[in-house]
C-alpha cells in the first residue's frame, strides 16, 4: 500500500523503515529537508512540502502524522484539510491528550476527513522491528488500513480499540502503568543498593528476566542498562516525565479511580528535579521550632 | 544426581516432578502419608520419615526443605541435625525471611552443616517447567548443586546471589516489586473500567502483551485472567497478601530507602480487606462538625 | 457600613447574622423568597430581585456574592453588571477555582467593576463568630472593604494576600492542607483502634488537645465527634470531598510540586466511595493466576 | 510531693523547673556533674549518683526517668531495681517503643516495683511550661503520681491511657500524626511557593493561625518560623526524624491500618536526607534504553 509520513523524527523514521522493508510505498515530508533526503535515500518517496506529498498519493488517502503533540501536530493538521478529499484518513500517531484527539477528529470529520489516534508503544526498536499500535476512530477507516498495521506490529500488536480518543486513552493508560512498573523495579534496586548485600545487579535483572513472576521487557532493559554501567555510577537520578504519566493522575481524579501508585510515581519523579525542597524546609524549621532540632543551613 | 525433598505441597511437589523429569532421584517425604504416596506414583522413592528420607541418601546429602516459613520449617530444621553429617547441605527453598535464613546458616553450620537459602519464582508452572532461583549461602555448597539448580531453572533462571540470606532478600524484593507491578497494571485496568470507552479488556492486555513497553508475564496473566472472566464479574477484589511485601517496606524503613510504590501497594491491600475503614469514620466525623456535611449512617 | 448579600445559603446566612452584629446594614436576596424573609427577620432589608438589591446600595456598592461555585455564580455574575456602574464592588465569597476567579475580575474589570476573591474557612460557626477570610483583587478595593472585613473575622482573621485569584488559590491550598491534616489524625485513630489498647477516644481527643504538638482545631472538633458517639459506630466513612482537594492535587501536578500527603488523602476518599474495586479484582485475578491463591467469589 | 528525676538533659531539666514551680521537691541526678548542678542552682535536691537519689526519696518512691530510649534507659532501669523496695514507682518519660515498656514493666513487677510508662508531648516549652502527658501502666501508681501530673500538665493535659505500653502507644501515634500534619503544611507552602503569587508566608500562616480550620499550634511555629526568615532561604530542607514515625509505620504494617499518610511523610524525610537517589537513576537509565531519552551524567 501507499502511504504519507508527516514527521520523520526518531520514531517517524523508524516507522518509514518499518513500512519500506514490509513493502510499502512511502511518501514522506518532514520539515528539516535533511530528513526527507535520509528517508529517500532509504527508499521512500521524498515531498518537500504537504502539497506534494498529498499530491503524490492516490484517494483515499492514508497520511500518517508522527510529529510531537501540541503545536507541532495543531500546525500540520491545520495545513491539511484543504488540500484533501472527503475519504481521506489522517492518522496521529504521536502523544497527543485523547481529549484533543476527540475534538480534532470532530473537526475533521466536519470536513468528511476520517482521523485515526494511535497509540505507539515499543520505543524506537519497535518502530522499526515492529511495535504496539493503539487505535481509536472510525472502524471502517482502521480496516482499509489494518494491513498496514498488520505489517508493522509485532504479532498480535495491534488493536482497534474502539471510537476516537480510545486509542490514545490506551496510550496515555499504558504510560501510567509503565510508570508504576519502572518505579517498582527502581525502588526494588534501590533496597539492593542499601542492603547488607554486594549483589551484582546485572545478574540479578538478568535471573529476573528468566522464569520470575516479574519478567518483563523492563526488566531485560535493566539488566542491559547495568550491563553498561554496573552501579550507574555515570547516571544522574534525575527522572523526567513527557506528561502522560501527568495525563493519567488527571484522569484518575476526573474518574474518582484510584491510582496511588502511579500518581507517587510521578511525583517521585518531580522530587527527583528538585535539589531541595520548600516542604524540606518548612518541617525542618517546624521540628527546630517545637523540639529544638538544629536545622542545617542552606549553603 | 540424587535429593531429598520435604514438603509435597504445590511447589514441593511440581519441583519433585520437574527434578524427575530431569533425570534426578528424589526422595520424596511429607507429613502427609498421601502426599509421599502421590509422588512415588511419578517415581520418586517415598520416606515415611525425616530418618528414612536421610537413610536413603549419601553423603553429602541434598535436602530441600519445601515447607512453610516460620514454625513448619523450624520444626523440621530442629530434627534434622542430629540425623546429618557434617559437609550435608539443607536447602530451605521457602519464603523466609532472610535474617531467619542468616540467624539458621548459622546454627546448621556450628554442626558442620552447609546450608543454602534458595527463593524460588515462576509460580506453580515455573517449579513444574523451568523456574527462577536465587540462591544465598556457602558458595561450595552451591558449586556442589549447580547441576540441579541448572537443570530445573530455565535457561539463565538462577543465580548464586552471595553470602547466606542473600537468597531470600533478592526474593522478598523480588516480590517487593512484584507488589508494585500488579498494582500499577490494576491501577491501568481501573482507568479503563472507568473510562468513557467501552474496551475490551483480553484484548487491550493481549496487545500490551506484544511489543509494547509494559510486556511482562504479568501481562500475559492479565489476558488469560480476562479470558476467563472479562470483566472479573466473578471475583471480589479482597487483595490477600502473604508476608513478602510487608517485609520488603519493613526492610525499607530499616534502611532508609525510598520504596513509596511499594509501601502504597501494600496498604492497598489492606485497604481491601475492610468493607469500611475507622480512618474514614473519623473524616466523615470531621466533616460533618466543621461544614456541617451530613455522615452516611453506617448500616 | 452597607453591603448586599447575595446567596443566603448555611454560609451566606450566618455571614449575615454576623454582619447585623457587627452592625452593618445587610441588603439579602436569593432566589429562595423563604431565605430572604429569613434574613429580614434577623434584621437584614429584604431583596427580592438583583435590581431591589442594587437599587437598595449605594455607590460604590459593596456585593457580597455567597453562592455555590460553578454554574450558579455564572449565572448571578452574567446578570450584574448591566445593573451596577463602575466602581464597584463585587466579591465571590464561595469556594471558585482561582482560574475562574482570574478571569472574572478580567471581565469586570472590562466594565469598570471590581472584584474580590474571598476564601473563607472556619466553617459555618466562623461565618457567624468570626471566619478566616483570604482575599485577592485590588487593593484599593480591599482597603475600602476592610472595616467589614475586620469585624466579620475573628482578631487578625484576615489577609489581603495579592491580586486576583490569590484569594481563592490560597483557599484551595489551605483546603489541601485539610484534607491532609484530617487524614493524619484519622489513620492515628485507626491505629488505636486496631491496637491492643481499648482507649477512650475522646478522651486521647481531649489530652491531645491540651498542651501536645498536635493540638488544633481539627483535635478538638474530633474530641466533639467522639463525644456524640464513642466508637463512631453510627457513622459510614464514606469521605465525599468538595474538588478543592482534587484542584489542589491537579495545581501540584501543574506546578511540579511535591503533594504525595495530599493526593494520598484524596485517593483515600475517593476509594471510600466504593465497595468494590477494579484494581482489586485484578490483583486477586494475577494471584490466582500465578500461584493458585484463591479468590473470593463476588456475591 | 518529692520526686526523683535522672536525666537532666533538654527536657529533663525542664521539667525539673516545671515541678518546682509547682512547690514539688526534686532529687536530681544525671551522668554530667554539671548539668546536676545546673538543677540544683534552680533549687533541685543534688544527687551524685543512682543511690544518693534513691536514699534521698521517702517510700514508695517516685522516680522519673527522662533519659533517651534504648541503651541509656536500659542501663538505668538495670542499675535501679536492686537499690529500690516494693511499691516503689519507675517512670520512664522518654520516647521509648511500647513494647519495650511493657516488657520493662513486666520485669520491674517481678521485683515488686511499679512502672508507668509516659508519653510526653509539647516540646522543651511544654516541659518547663506544662506539656502534656499520656500515662500507661497500673492504675494505682497513675493515681499516687496524679498531683504531680495535674501540676506540670496545661489544664487538661494528661490522661491515664490504660495498662502498661498504652502511654507510649499513644505517644507513638501522637508522632505519627504529627508527621503527616507537619508534610501537609509544608506540602502546602511549597504550593504557593510554586505558585504564580508573591504570597507573604508568615502572614499567610498568621491567617490561617485565626480562624481557619487548619488553626494549629503547629501553624502557629509556622508562623514563627517564617517571621525569622521570610523565605526559609537559610534552611536546608533535610528532615531528620527521631523513630517514632517508622515505629508507627511498623505498627500500622503489623495492625494491617491503613496509614498512606504517614508512611509517604516518612517516606519524603528519608528522601530529603540523599542528594541522589538510586530509583532515580534505574529510571532514567530505563528511560534510556527505551526511549533513548538522554540521561543527566552524574558529575
Amino acid at each position: 500500500m501507499k502511504l504519507g509520513m508527516i514527521g520523520l523524527g526518531k520514531m517517524g523514521f523508524h516507522l518509514v523503515l518499518n513500512l519500506l522493508e514490509h513493502g510499502h510505498e512511502v511518501v514522506a515530508h518532514d520539515m528539516n529537508p535533511r530528513s526527507v533526503a535520509g528517508a529517500a535515500e532509504k527508499g521512500a518517496i521524498p515531498a518537500a512540502s504537504l502539497e506534494e506529498l498529498v499530491a503524490a498519493l492516490e484517494t483515499p488517502r492514508f497520511i500518517w502524522v508522527m510529529v510531537p503533540a501540541g503545536a507541532p501536530l495543531r500546525s500540520v493538521v491545520d495545513q491539511l484539510p484543504p488540500l484533501l478529499e472527503p475519504g481521506d484518513i489522517v492518522i496521529d500517531g504521536g502523544n497527543s491528550h485523547y481529549k484533543n484527539s476527540l475534538e480534532l477528529s470532530e473537526q475533521l470529520a466536519a470536513q468528511g476527513i476520517r482521523f485515526l489516534d494511535v497509540g505507539t508503544s515499543g520505543g524506537v526498536e519497535g518502530a522499526e522491528q515492529g511495535g504496539c499500535f493503539m487505535i481509536g476512530g472510525e472502524e471502517e477507516a482502521f480496516r482499509l488500513m489494518e494491513p498496514i498495521f498488520r505489517d508493522i506490529a509485532v504479532s498480535d500488536g495491534y488493536l482497534y480499540a474502539g471510537p476516537s480518543g480510545s486509542g490514545h486513552f490506551l496510550k496515555m493508560v499504558h504510560n501510567g502503568i509503565e510508570y508504576g512498573m519502572m518505579q517498582a523495579i527502581a525502588e526494588g534496586f534501590e533496597l539492593l543498593d542499601k542492603s547488607p548485600y554486594d549483589y551484582d545487579f546485572e545478574q540479578v535483572a538478568r535471573v529476573w528476566s528468566n522464569g520470575s513472576v516479574i519478567r518483563s521487557w523492563l526488566m531485560e532493559l535493566t539488566q542491559n542498562a547495568f550491563a553498561k554501567d554496573p552501579k550507574l555510577e555515570g547516571i544522574h537520578g534525575v527522572m523526567h516525565s513527557s506528561g502522560e504519566g501527568k495525563w493519567t493522575v488527571e484522569t484518575a481524579l476526573d474518574l474518582q479511580a484510584n491510582a496511588p501508585v502511579i500518581a507517587m510515581s510521578l511525583f517521585m519523579r518531580y522530587r527527583s528535579l528538585q535539589e531541595d525542597t520548600f516542604h524540606g524546609k518548612v518541617v525542618a524549621a517546624l521540628r527546630n521550632e517545637f523540639g529544638g532540632h538544629a536545622v542545617e543551613s542552606a549553603n
